[in-house]
């Protein structure tokens, strides 16, 4: 499809780059964008501009943050002796939202994928080395996505991490919390049975 | 989900609004813009912001164009006594990709939607009689979508320029090419039997 105006054109290019937007998605975002006042543009472009320059991270987790610190590893009120590892910002507001986590966590910012050019010094596992050796840091909860990429990801640390007088822990994988077992996958369904917990501590919410 | 940082907050608000993207979805853009490098989210604010503030319509039938007359427009190709009637540049564009239609366009830039506050004034209307009062035109041909507003739309610039001698025409509804009849819905397989045409016409490609 031949766009005859290369504004227009430049913009579908930029747009449909984004994760999840092909070519048809980003034509029809910019005739939206052409059909709304010209401050609805202006502010879209100065947002995703001020993002990309302004962005803070915490110094300590790496999560984004307004200030220095983010609110979870400046609150007094967090178990500080327990770290929960993610992948990303998303992890963490995940598991914020089920109110289940009063520990602090790690962003590592991806996973070890040498396939795409991810290995160690990309993520901020050294950062987490110096937290275990400078805090007092009692458990490590790995909580990243159970791939080949996650596991690898989470022995790798394990590993680093071995010498330090620590607790180990995963969060658990099973069957969904509601969900039928004939419709689950058989590997889930597996780990439910493998990896099955005392009925007392079930029984818990 | 409660994001800790002004900023993405700000940029996921301001994504999300856009036609076909959710929370979920900004949320995973902005991250993929925190990932990339700084330039990547430059060209993209730049692009939106460069769009809006430099878009030109072609003067004669509003299709998006660099200069001041579209290609279309200007090309001393096309024929110049038929007109056809489009919502947007994007059935310009598909129209145009067919490579069946050799004559001018004209880009209404909606329909007559009260609902949603859209009325003659807010299309180029005038512009269209304007052209038919001023140029050679013999046929006027309706492409609008068959929605209820488009049909009050093709009505209302019917009315409008029947004071004009014109050929006026629709393009046809059917059973796609290639489509099964018995999975076609009934209005559409009711207009293909009640719009039938002249068999010879019908082995034309």
């Amino acid at each position: 499809m031949d766009i005859p105006s290369s504004l227009v054109q430049k913009a579908v290019d930029e747009i449909a780059q984004l994760p999840g937007i092909g070519r048809r998605s980003a034509l029809r975002i910019v005739l939206h964008l052409l059909r709304q006042p010209k401050d609805f543009s202006a502010r879209l472009s100065n947002a995703v501009a001020t993002l990309r320059e302004q962005i803070r991270y915490c110094i300590t987790c790496h999560n984004i943050s307004d200030a220095k610190q983010c609110n979870i590893c400046a609150s007094p009120m967090r178990e500080r002796n327990t770290i929960c590892v993610v992948e990303d910002i998303r992890d963490v507001m995940a598991i914020e939202s089920t109110g289940q986590f009063k520990g602090l966590y790690h962003v590592l910012g991806g996973k070890i994928a040498p396939m795409e050019g991810v290995g160690p010094q990309q993520l901020s596992i050294d950062a987490l080395i110096k937290r275990v050796e400078q805090e007092n840091i009692d458990e490590i909860i790995f909580a990243l996505s159970s791939t080949m990429e996650g596991d690898t990801t989470n022995y790798y640390i394990f590993k680093k991490l071995s010498v330090f007088e620590l607790h180990f822990s995963a969060i658990s994988r099973g069957i969904g919390v509601g969900d039928e077992l004939e419709y689950a996958d058989e590997l889930t369904l597996g780990r439910s049975i493998s990896q099955r917990i005392p009925f007392e501590i079930s029984m818990k919410n």
